[in-house]
């Protein structure tokens, strides 16, 4: 038995997003059955919907950034209960024993996590499908809550955007006294400025494009500095105890590695290529400074940040769209003109 | 007033090192003079008298593992007496005043450290003459104490040698229970190995040539991992907490990053240049590992390191020479072909 879901679905890497109808798992036990509500739109749907990684699986139906309410639940559900709102991000499943598992770090399972789309559930090995569609079934330990007090359709980016900059933050103990900056203002970097203030930092914005300074302080940097300015990049040299770097592609690590402090932190979130130019060991060695990286983050702290986002009405800035609009909103991602995330109203999935 | 001091000076990048008399200054209020019995051959030393670093100054005296005895202290140093065994390493002085050098972190000073030799004093601005040399003159600040249980001629290593490997694994807290490698089994290699172990660690070997395995193990390994046979590397795969990589010379880092743990750190303390080939992004941000550097270590951890190796009975395997060798120990120190470290015996100054 399985049921009958509508969605959105590349069938090649070369063919538009159209509707499909496909199949998802009769529930289990412990499933949550969840209609979807909202659905936020990452670059890196457009990444796997185009195989721009290689080995991507057809028919895909991206999105990872899903916020539904319960429709039903399994016998062994005890967590959730019809009605409630959830989200479902980047992962629906992990091996559950291994080292990284046990510690919250499902992420890195060892054996690899299951992927909400363009993955195969590792019991039935059925494919697994995403977002942009009506309904999903995921196994309860990987839903998390979601206050109704937010905005839920500009909750949905905090299931990948949100939890992606959340993270790193957190690991590396930003808070009151930590004098930080961010890389890049794009779905990624205004929630890195937005929690990093929330936390209680000083942020500083890098941006290679000048005029974005009032944007960035609405959105909580402190300062701004323009990257391609020699004098203002000199200005900010050893000054930062941590860099969140959301840029999605190669760039120049070392002039940002002269703006780390003794002991500094910088960690990529956006880029899994080669880090080129190369960076220069000795900016390194000579600072005791680390180049770091993290991938989403734990269940866990993912419902930790949620909490937080309620409690401190935090959420991302949305444009909404309908479904028959994602291809032309996947253009205007890659050209970066959308402040700061799309989202899809999965109520026009009906109209569609 | 300045003391005539006899040394083994370069007088430009292709002359070899011959005997030089030069001055040093006349001590200071917190000085103290050390009449030198022995120092290490570093492969720096090279580097900087053949100036491959750029910017040397000439006439040069190298030499920065320094063991001797103190013949004079100024009025103002309390902690050394005429007799005493002690030690000088890479720095001679810092600012003193900075947020490095207050948290006792003076290789990372903000002005800059004031190096041993191929530098200039902050206070008189001489330039600064190394440990190939009878006798020098160092701030108390400095100097460290030797216990005269430990062979003073394969305790001079470890004032650079030492010291370089010792601070990284004592910054990532590395003792019993932590499961390291070491990447390389020169000067510094093979004092990583000897303190990993005497720190509880267990410790592997990375090297690139076969038959070093009961040389590894009489050095402390509990395991050698050939670095080009595929089978063994992916048989460590996510393996170790952290990797100290003392190789001298660019090199892949990516095969050695998928050996790391989650949460992992590769901490370079041999090299300067560009990391090339570059190192892969998702090699990063897929482990939450971190690429990182350690330049030589406080003076006040220096101290530690050596109160360490007086209790555990640990100095540097080495090969003496007498001074008038010099030039034929850096051909070999090039071509790796010392077990580990060239000592000068400073007492064949006379008869140079």
């Amino acid at each position: 038995m399985t049921m009958s879901i509508r969605g959105y679905a590349a069938q090649s890497p070369t063919t538009p997003l159209a509707a499909h109808q496909f199949e998802r798992r009769d529930p289990r036990a412990n499933d949550v059955v969840i209609d979807i509500l909202y659905c936020g739109v990452c670059h890196s749907d457009i990444h796997q919907a185009r195989d721009e990684w290689g080995g991507s699986l057809y028919p895909m139906v991206p999105g990872h950034e899903i916020v539904g309410r319960v429709s039903s639940v399994g016998p062994e559900v005890t967590k959730f209960k019809v009605g409630d709102t959830v989200g479902v991000g980047c992962m629906v499943d992990s091996c559950q024993h291994c080292s990284s598992c046990n510690a919250g770090l499902e992420p890195y399972c060892v054996e690899g996590a299951t992927w909400t789309y363009n993955g195969v559930d590792r019991h039935d090995k059925m494919p697994t499908f995403g977002g942009y569609s009506e309904r999903i079934v995921v196994s309860d330990k990987f839903v998390v809550s979601i206050s109704d007090k937010l905005d839920l359709k500009a909750a949905a980016p905090l299931l990948c955007a949100g939890i992606t900059t959340w993270s790193p933050l957190r690991h590396w103990n930003i808070g009151k006294g930590s004098k930080i900056a961010v890389i890049g203002l794009g779905g990624l970097g205004h929630m890195g400025l937005k929690f990093a203030k929330a936390m209680g930092a000083d942020v500083t914005l890098f941006t290679r494009s000048p005029g974005k300074e009032a944007e960035a302080r609405r959105l909580g940097a402190d300062h701004v500095v323009l990257s391609t300015d020699e004098k203002q990049m000199a200005a900010v040299s050893r000054q930062f105890e941590f860099i969140l770097d959301t840029v999605p592609n190669p760039h120049d690590l070392n002039p940002y590695l002269t703006t780390l402090a003794v002991n500094g932190v910088i960690c990529l979130v956006g880029q899994l290529q080669p880090l080129d130019p190369p960076v220069n060991a000795a900016q390194v060695l000579l600072g005791r400074r680390s180049i770091s990286g993290s991938a989403i983050g734990g269940i866990a702290e993912t419902q930790e940040m949620l909490d937080f986002c309620a409690e401190h009405n935090i959420v991302s800035d949305i444009e909404v769209i309908d479904i028959k609009n994602i291809n032309a909103a996947y253009e205007r991602v890659i050209t970066s003109d959308v402040r700061y995330r799309f989202v899809i109203d999965m109520a026009s999935l009906k109209a569609a």
